[in-house]
This record gives structure tokens, C-alpha cells and sequence, in this order.
């Protein structure tokens, strides 16, 4: 039985039957990963996934997130940038946070020297890309791989699902589309730095209520090199970097670097957020004494 | 190692062992998808999985909905019919929305021409198998694919998966038991046709905040030809259809046929259902001018 | 293209490409399941999964639950338990549920005769592994298989996965650490047994509602045996056992051995914890008339 969809959702027969699962890879396996604004209250992912099994039965395909708040660009384009290198290279990345689907943005993919990267041209890659080298982009127009019909309302299941599944079988990156030379950057909140202190923000929260700033480990180690330095949120004082949560103190919030590389705002057995009712945005300010 | 459980789970040795991988597929690859209204906070969806991969390794296993509101026998139907023609000829489709568990609703294996569907006999896969061809329909009774013992509260682990996961391995589908002529009809909310005007009610709401009506595209098109017409929710009138929700502006909601061929009630950048306080069952009228 | 991430995320070279396949399950394929308190809403099961397939791109993942509140240590136990023995012999159970996580607790890896599991020694294993036999034990030690940099902040992401990911490709049990004798025992509420009544507790509520109790089927059948009994919760008195949910009637709540054997309070069509406003905690007596 070839891949195939019914009749009536049409892949194009030759590229889906004929041709040959060229990609080598250990096992034969691609990993596909998943961001969406999606939910899982749907059958959203589900149907994406049915289309990616559809052309290659032998993708391996992994959830990274679908809780991603509607439409929230920025949240997507953090979680993707804190993931993507966790996954093996050859890896397939596909993000749909797509607020513009159906109007004039462009469809996106992206070629750097380990991964695939599959999202709309809304700045939602750019964070992940910043500094990679060997970037080759495209953008997708080639309807051949794409379902038909061909809604306005859902390319993840239309162009980007099937997009994603040509490629993880090996399907020539140039074929997809035309080469472009940049894609649309995504504007981040800036740290301001001063020669007395770093100016950062509460960027992203975590389930267990972690206030995650954006403030990295190496702009912190630029900054502090062997200063003391005291740490400001809300109305309290940190003293001091601790090294893992466990070293938390009942209703004390500490400092550390996460396991993803940013200043980081918890409390240990608790959640910081609701303890300093701090939201995104909030300002984090870290200061030599 | 033979696929097996603990000893005191007991598969048929005979059937899980000794089965030769008959169903041939490309790549020796069956998917199974799955509707439940099991949720992702307890471990019924996870153990299903366990008991399927016990007997077939090979599986497959693609998430489509468990967010189904607890025995929301409509909603599971409405995502199925949306869902099953997304995926591989040859998937199975387990379905486990059973409010009627342990009664005397039967336990249906439905094959069609493409697919097959497992599910509890309540009407939860009648709008999918509407239409279709070469319906053949079982009532499962062999209980030597069933787990041992074999509960009253929880079919989905203890018949549902087996059934599933033997038949995705190739075992004949007419050995589940015996041939049954009809399943259960749900009873769908009826759109009203007038020379007029149609009037239907919204029917399912997606994490955007969509508003899904019953009226479908073929109905709308048949209805339409070339008058002019409105549509009507609550207190707002919607002049034609748009192509996607980019075409919308701020907070003017507007109507589309969205991916699945159902009338949409959709706001641009926001959620039609709050912004219009619509629920399930609210009218939507479309009268010609 | 060996299994590999980045060059900035090290895994030990050595061992990720050149170590054979060696464990034989039936179609190479090794199921680790998954318990954590991550939720869904950001990156870390996804993160897991991408390390797990960089060093074994043919491990089945299979999430068994997510949702378990931050840090409860007691509710992950109870989901491991009920769920471990329908996965496949062979099978490999992580569980990350860490409030201690860099601190000096254990990490553990524990083999019996038909599962691996790995988890913090915290006693989330202790109610799953109870009664086992030809349990070895071992503390995680082996840093060459460790994700560098390791974080005191997330060893799920650079301990646990590596670790159950070279495991399952057939890594010998005994290199990742030293052997010890015994792991953390967890306290669970325990049953009071007189010889007129039981005295239980609600210890775990799913999303229906159901009442699960900590008197299991066995502690209930030798208490029982044919003497006639009536079972309390909350102002609520449940004349018999019944065998299905479907044997309830309108707002009267029944009580079951569920299909994991406990003792359960439930409504049929309806929540018992809503009707009856129970929480985890509530005693439920069964008394002897």
C-alpha cells in the first residue's frame, strides 16, 4: 500500500509513491518537532501528524509545545530557541504560530548546518537563527507538495505538514521554493546595560512558576566578571547566584542560571511568580554594590 | 523477547507470539490514532498505549484529541468525521468516549474502504461512516484478544486496545466476532432550510475561540448559487464570506469556510466566542437579500 | 549521520556512535514511558524526547502523564504503580517528579525481573516496586553518560534521558553507578483495619471525578469475605459494591473496585468529587452491619 491520503485530499501521487526514501539516517529515522499555538483541546496536531505519517510513515515525529497562548510569536520563537539544539541533527523543526496564515507572509524554510527549521515568516525563527552559520532560506511556493485543496485557514496541515514530510524522506531542500536572502526579525526586549547595572525583563514563566529573565549567562558573566552584584525584582533583594534550587530557603527567592542558560528568578518547593506576583515584563535588575 | 505483559496481565500467548506480522505496509508501519474523552491528567492514555505496543512493537500511535469533554459523545464524533481522512489508508481509528461502559452497548469494528474504527456503539461513529462504502460492521465479542481480567470500567484498556492493536498487526478482521448489520445513529443538530434562508447552530468551538457551525460548504454552495445573501449571529450581520481571517479587521468578525468545510464565525487576532459571548447551540441564520 | 547533538551539547562520542545495538526485542524496539510533573505548557518533555532519540533514534517514547502537580511526589508514585505492568516486558519507566533536584538525593536506576525504571530517590519508585523481585539497585553515577554541561537544574534533560537512552539501547546495567541496597521509602497514607470497620482515604482523584481510595481489592475481599457491610463518604452511605459506572442511578453516587483494583466512589454520568465535595484526603469507611 503506498502512502496515501483518500481520494479526496490529494497528495501529488508521483512525489508521494515514486520516490525513494533517499535521506540516510541511523535507523532511517527523521525527527520532526512540533511548536504550536495549537492546544491539544483540537484535532489540530493530530491531523498534522496524520498528514506528515501519510508521506513518510517512518517519521519519528516529537511534541515540543503546542500550549503556545494564541498568536503569541514571541513565546513560540523562546521555546524553539531553547529546544531546537537538544534534538539530533538532521532534525526537522516545524513552528506554527501563524496569526497571518492566509494573507501576503511568506512560508519559510530554513537549511543551517544541523536542522530544517518550517514556520511562517512572522520573526518566530529568528531568535534560533541568530548566529547560525550556512543559512540557507527558501521560500516555500512549489504547490506540488502541497495538500489539495489548499485552505487559507490552515497551511500547517496544507503546506507546512507536507513540506515537513517530503523533506524528513530526503525530497531536495532547492525544490520546495525559491532561494530568498533574509527573513523577518523578530524584535526581542533589550537589556540595557549600564557600567553600574543590567536592565532586564521577566520574558517567559514556567509551570512551576520559574521567572525566567533575559539576561544571559554570558552577558552576566561580561558584566559581573569579579564585582559583587546584588539582584532586584519587585520589592525584594537577592545576594548571590545560587547553583541549584534545592539551595532555597522557605519563602526566599533566589537567583540562578537555568539549565538553558538565563537568569532565572524561583523559589525552592514554591512558585515565584505567585510569591512576587510578578508578570512578563516585570523588570529584573541586577547591580554592583 | 515475545511482545508480552507481566504474568499477571494476561494477553493470549498463543495469538501475541506466535501472529506473524501479516498486514503488509510500506515500511511495516500501522497507525493507530486515537479520540478520547480521558484527558492527559491520569494515566489512561498512556496505559492504552502500553497494552497496544505490548502486543504490536511496531504500532504506530498518533494523539488526535483526549481533551473531549467527558462523555461528549457529539464532540468525539465531530472531531473524528473532521480527523480520519488525514490520515494513512490502512490507520485505525480507535475511538473511546463510553459514558456507557460496562452496559450493554456493544463494542463495534467498523472497515471501510480505507480505514478502520473501533469504538463503543453509541453514535460516536456514525457522521464519520456516513456516506462511506463497503461498510462492513462487527460486534466484538472474541474474548480470546481481550485482557484478562478483564474490567467492567475500563473497555478502552481491556478490549478497545487489544482489539486494536492484534488487528493492526494483520489478525483477520472477521475473527473479532460476529457480523452486525447497523450501529447506533447519533441524532445531529439539524440545519433548518427555507427558500430564504438557512439556520443553523454553532456546534464545536476551537481553542481560538471559532465558532464551528453545522452548515457545511456543499449545503452553503447549493443554497447560495448567485444571491446575495447575509449572515446573522447574535446581534451581528456578517455582509459575505471571507478566504481567511487576515481579510478580518478589528473586532469585526467575519465568516469563512474554514479547513474542515464547516461555515465559520471567526475574529481576526481574537476569539470570535468571547467577543460575541456565543456557546454551542447558538444560531447562525444565512438569508439571501 | 551518527546520533549526535550539537557540538555545543556533548554527548560522550564514543559510546553514542559506536556502541551496538545489542539489546534483542521483538522489531528492535525499546518502549521508555514517562512520568513528570513538567505539565505541557513548555519545553522540557520535548526537550527529554530530542535527547532520548539523539542517542537512540528507535526508543518508543510513550507519555504516560505530565500533569502531576509541581512536586507531588505522592501522585506520581500512585500513576507509576497503576501503570508499569501494562507496558512491555523490557520496558524502561522514567520518572521525574524532583523537588530535590541538585541536591544531594540519589538518582536511581533500578532493574527487576521485567522493568528498568529511573527516578529521584525520593520514593516515587517505592509503591511500584513493592514486592518485586530480583530488584537491583544502582545509584546513577557514571558521568560519561551524562549530557555536558550537566545542570544542578534539570537533570531529567542531562541525567535521566541520557542515562534511560543508553540504557534501552542495551548499555549494561551495571556501568552507569555503584550498587546499593535500598532506595527511599515513601509514606502513604495507610488503611486502618479493626474488625469492624476499614478505615481509608481518597488518595487519588481522576478527571471524572471518580473517588480512588487507598483499600485495595485484596485488603477488601479479606476483610469482607461474606459478611455484609456499608461503605461511607462524606453524609453519603453506598449500600453495595457495583461492578460498572453504568449501574448507577440519577445522583447516587456507587462504589467499584476500579480497574486498578482500588475501591472507588463514583457517579455515574456525573463527578462523585463534585457531588459529594470531596478532596483527596476524605475517609472512606466500611463498616460491617
Amino acid at each position: 500500500m503506498s502512502p496515501a491520503l483518500p481520494d479526496n485530499i490529494r497528495l501529488n501521487k508521483k512525489l508521494a509513491g515514486g520516490m525513494a526514501y533517499k535521506r540516510k539516517r541511523k535507523g532511517g529515522v527523521s525527527v520532526i518537532s512540533l511548536i504550536t499555538d495549537f492546544g491539544q483541546n483540537d484535532n489540530f496536531v493530530g491531523v498534522i501528524k496524520g498528514v506528515i505519517l501519510s508521506i513518510n510513515p517512518n517519521a519519528k515525529i516529537v511534541d515540543i509545545c503546542h500550549e503556545v497562548k494564541p498568536h503569541d510569536i514571541l513565546t513560540g520563537a523562546f521555546l524553539l530557541k531553547s529546544s531546537f539544539k537538544y534534538f539530533p541533527k538532521g532534525s526537522l523543526h516545524l513552528v506554527v504560530v501563524d496569526p497571518g496564515v492566509g494573507s501576503e507572509r511568506k512560508n519559510l524554510l530554513v537549511k543551517t548546518k544541523d536542522y530544517f527549521f518550517i514556520a511562517p515568516d512572522n520573526g518566530v525563527l529568528s531568535p534560533a537563527l541568530k548566529g547560525q552559520v550556512s543559512l540557507k532560506i527558501i521560500e516555500i511556493t512549489n504547490k506540488n507538495y502541497f495538500l489539495k485543496p489548499t485552505s487559507d485557514t490552515f497551511h500547517g496541515r496544507d503546506i507546512f505538514a507536507p513540506t515537513v514530510a517530503y523533506l524528513s524522506k530526503g525530497e531536495d531542500f532547492s525544490k520546495f521554493g525559491k532561494r530568498i536572502k533574509s527573513i523577518k526579525e523578530l524584535r526581542l526586549p533589550q537589556v540595557k546595560i549600564t557600567s553600574k547595572d543590567l536592565i532586564g525583563e521577566i520574558i517567559y514563566i514556567d509551570r512551576f512558576g520559574n521567572l525566567v529573565s533575559n539576561i544571559d549567562k554570558e552577558m552576566l558573566d561580561n558584566f559581573i566578571k569579579d564585582k559583587k552584584f546584588r539582584i532586584y525584582i519587585k520589592d525584594k533583594t537577592i545576594e548571590k547566584l545560587s547553583h541549584s534550587y534545592s539551595e532555597g530557603t522557605y519563602l526566599k527567592p533566589l537567583a540562578l542560571i537555568d539549565s538553558f542558560n538565563y537568569l532565572e528568578i524561583a523559589l525552592n518547593w514554591g512558585s515565584a511568580c505567585n510569591y512576587l506576583k510578578a508578570k512578563k515584563g516585570a523588570e529584573v535588575m541586577l547591580a554592583v554594590t
